[in-house]
């Protein structure tokens, strides 16, 4: 799309496609290797897709980084979250402790967590949480627009450049994670808003709430989508009108890896809406998404539909976080494995003169029976 | 159930069932972790699961070993396979190269793999394929049964043992993987023979044949289960007659890791068959399971539902050899991270006295706005 935002239009300009002539080279190679073609389902796709990013046909995923966008919604104060807004700051400081889901799972396989605050409702100065609070958590949307336009653009910016960071770190694979209590009801919102679905089809229950809540939740939304009417064509505008300052800036770090060309992967219900958003602005950065499990909150399915993809994992997980990311990337780690290891037809034949050379090695023997 | 063989009766009555205690244990810990209940889905259920298999709460597969039974099928004198068979004698060497799929994914994750002969159709010595040849390859069971009801136990006691070899060297969790041109054949048959589905229901097309292999194969199936009368209430005599020496002993292998207490992944279709053979035998080996990838070969889900267990990976992998199980594994560790590192609702509470010791380390500062 060509967006109004000079700026925002210099990020989408420079998304590029995928590398045509790497991805036909992988997809040869794949095809060259040991194995009924395609029995590798989407093992094979992964590498392929990745050559596409890298440009190369055999890549690594050896320095894996979840970003996690920590912010606050005003909507709590309408009682749609079941946990209190302290949680938010509470989980902050708990991954840089190493004790949350995904912490505890980044920890088992060796990822990074880059924790940031966009929007936390707490003064907070902390080694482990990069600075970039926006706002003191957003409006109420209940009583009126989450945030301004310019926040809204504020928030995809902080996205754009912490992917270019992880670049310029030589990260080669990223996770979009997040905390904020009250998150499902602006992703649910947002979701509504982009794709014109009922809230029907995109309110599920979060983190677990009350059958009150969940009906208060839905009215909620679908009286804020009349009320401001966010335009669907503006990703930014909806994002403002009924977003939060974590889905600003994941659809900025979605956005961001595109422009950077690294695999970015999409997690969670909350992660998927930000990543729509994304694709709403730029159609090709959803070449470099990679979903991770899916989510049963109610409304990924949709998402997911909308984005074109398929998740990987059959794990009924609902905690967020972006926990879903480590398992994700060890399926990718696997893509590369398969692509790096796997021995082609030809190196892997067992002909007359290969038995005759090993048998030479008199370290085994073999004969078939049809010589005995 | 009991079986007239004493010996396979004595495998049998040494099953036992979960530790209940232990399950109970990991269940209150899970409840715990600061998250809600049951948000990490089947991660939780893993860890639940692997109490219940090892007695601990807390867990960890370190050592992961894939058994890869491998043997020739005489039916694919009858066209029924897409490859000839002394691929499964190639293929068998590759596993010890590390040129397969599994062998490829195994090393990327540093699993270990077990290569077995338990009948491939050419004499074989070598140092990385452990002998147990029962024969050369089945009879044709277009013609005559694939193998007399000894051969059948036979199988099925090659399996049990290898598991207790297993875990006599320290394995932690297992993998039962299979390479045997000709087995898609056998396992429909067997599972078939098992369910009593129809073959429109259980046949696939395999590593990719012709529509009339296809044809021919269903047609060869369906005349063996006629004339043969395999007895569905005796998983060995269904093995004996339309099965395979691959087959048996992957049973035993499942048999076996219930008695050791091994969790074991389950994995494809012709896994999967084996899997269901095992917990006809004895329906409380099936506690000790868990299922890999959703294969796409027709009957997975057929085999799943009567097991009751269902996939976690969403690959479209129709490989065979064992290669969801490196992935597998890696789930379960991500299950055994999150309940040893995630932190308890008591670790992780950021109560106001946290607050004030972090304040006064002065390496960061948190002050909620209420507050400012």
């Amino acid at each position: 799309m060509q967006h109004k935002n000079a700026r925002l239009q210099q990020v989408i300009d420079a998304i590029q496609p995928l590398d045509e002539a790497a991805m036909a080279a992988a997809k040869k190679r794949q095809d060259a290797l040991a194995k009924p073609p395609g029995s590798l389902g989407r093992l094979e796709d992964l590498s392929i897709q990745l050559a596409g990013i890298t440009g190369k046909v055999h890549n690594s995923v050896d320095k894996r980084r979840i970003v996690i966008l920590c912010a606050d919604n005003g909507v709590v104060a309408e009682g749609v979250a079941s946990a209190p807004q302290s949680v938010t700051l509470a989980q902050t400081i708990n991954f840089t402790r190493g004790l949350t889901g995904v912490a505890a799972l980044a920890r088992q396989f060796g990822d990074e967590l880059m924790v940031v605050d966009v929007g936390i409702n707490a003064r907070l100065e902390h080694p482990g949480v990069i600075n970039r609070k926006i706002a003191m958590g957003t409006k109420n949307l209940a009583l009126e627009p989450a945030m301004t336009y310019d926040q809204a653009l504020e928030g995809l910016f902080i996205g754009v450049a912490l992917s270019e960071q992880c670049a310029a770190e030589g990260v080669s694979i990223l996770g979009v994670g997040e905390m904020g209590i009250g998150n499902t009801t602006t992703s649910a919102a947002v979701l509504s808003a982009l794709t014109g679905l009922p809230v029907e089809e995109t309110v599920g229950k979060g983190g677990g709430i009350t059958e009150d809540s969940f009906q208060r939740k839905k009215e909620i939304i679908s009286h804020a989508l009349l009320r401001y009417r966010p335009d669907p064509s503006d990703p930014v505008d909806v994002l403002a009108k009924v977003g939060g300052f974590d889905l600003c800036a994941m659809t900025g770090v979605f956005l961001g890896a595109a422009v950077q060309r690294i695999p970015v992967v999409v997690d969670g219900y909350i992660s998927i809406v930000a990543a729509l958003a994304a694709k709403r602005l730029c159609k090709t950065a959803a070449s470099y998404m990679i979903l991770s499990h899916a989510s049963y909150e109610l409304g990924y399915e949709q998402a997911a539909r909308q984005l074109g993809l398929e998740p990987m994992l059959l794990l009924h997980m609902r905690l967020g976080e972006g926990s879903g990311c480590p398992l994700a990337f060890q399926v990718v780690s696997a893509a590369c494995g398969a692509m790096n290891r796997m021995g082609t037809f030809a190196e892997a034949a067992i002909d007359d003169s290969y038995l005759e050379e090993i048998r030479k090695g008199d370290h085994f023997t073999v004969q078939r029976r049809d010589r005995i």
